[in-house]
């Protein structure tokens, strides 16, 4: 990193430093496509995208949820990926490390800011995995619907690439159920006509499902 | 586009069109580069990274603002590039007709949502463009910091691939005086520092500056 021009304040030394070390974040490249299948997504437009639904989605928590707390774990939930990457969700064995490499990850970048920003962070990033909140639950009910939408734009994308079952997607789609259990409907049909298209594959798989966070 | 999985809900279908559409937006690339250098940066991920950085440097605007209000701004400021393009800032001729291409933009695009969202989006956009609240001009500020931060990464980037002056850049960063006035004295020294570096021209330079939203 270029050394970031000097400031009187130390505050905002820390604050600026951390906004350039994000920056990284444009570089992880998450399995799912865009939806003309140029190419992978990378982590920091995924979180925008995301962001965004939360705007115009809100209406479908299961109970009415605090936007901006929503947004902000949304904008924050993957940072940790700067140094942990991305893992696919489908991937049993580096979901096993999965946990270990991010509670490290988060420990260096949240700590990068001023004390209560690097707490406001990391609070908004234990939140979001743990899942117990309402406002948890339905951010991580878009992030898994936003690449369901790309995967069924792009004939399966991902799930093609990888030989992913209606199972394994349903599975991974749960959190739906809860989270924002008006648009369950919509994924069940969703996932139903893939399987009719030929977008994803029908069988049952035996692979264990990671027990992953989103 | 693919059809949409039916939904018995029409609100609920134009919903996950438009956010199947804004998919789009990751495909419009800017002049700045990343942070390595390794490609340019594209406009949903430059909304994810000054959403983010409304979030740190909010104590920065110049009295109290709405976080989710300048987020929100902040999410659906590019939308339009989706049919218009990014209008780079120091390109005069191109910024002649921005600004009708962009409103045709808005119309589509924002018109794909149900009305009421639809209008919430376009006045978000609209005060944006207008830049007269305060929450707009702290937002335009975060929009013209966070692609100087590139450039001074970048040895100059953007700047020395176009030649362009200390002059230009003080005028593009110049809002942010009134838009976060505490971030000024920070952005002056980084321009001198990009000075006597080599990273930015430091000759005036006779072109006039487009008279371009941010």
């Amino acid at each position: 990193m270029h050394p970031i021009p000097q400031t009187q304040s130390a505050r905002l030394a820390q604050q600026i430093q951390f906004v350039i070390e994000i920056d990284k974040l444009k570089r992880v490249l998450r399995q799912t496509l865009l939806t003309d299948q140029s190419r992978r997504e990378n982590s920091a437009e995924h979180s925008w995208h995301i962001a965004l639904m939360a705007v115009l989605l809100a209406e479908y928590a299961p109970e009415p949820v605090d936007v901006l707390h929503v947004i902000k774990m949304l904008l924050v939930h993957d940072l940790v990926e700067i140094d942990a990457g991305d893992t696919f969700c489908y991937d049993v064995q580096h979901n096993a490390s999965k946990s270990d490499r991010e509670q490290q990850a988060a420990e260096r970048i949240f700590g990068m800011l001023p004390p209560d920003q690097a707490k406001e962070l990391r609070t908004l990033w234990d939140e979001f995995e743990a899942q117990e909140t309402p406002a948890a639950m339905f951010a991580a009910s878009l992030d898994r619907l936003q690449p369901m939408l790309n995967n069924h734009q792009t004939q399966g994308g991902t799930w093609q690439m990888h030989g992913i079952t209606r199972d394994l997607v349903l599975k991974r789609a749960a959190p739906i159920q809860t989270g924002a259990p008006e648009l369950w409907v919509f994924i069940q049909q969703m996932i139903d006509e893939c399987v009719a298209a030929g977008f994803l594959h029908p069988e049952p798989c035996d692979r264990s499902m990671p027990n992953s966070s989103p």
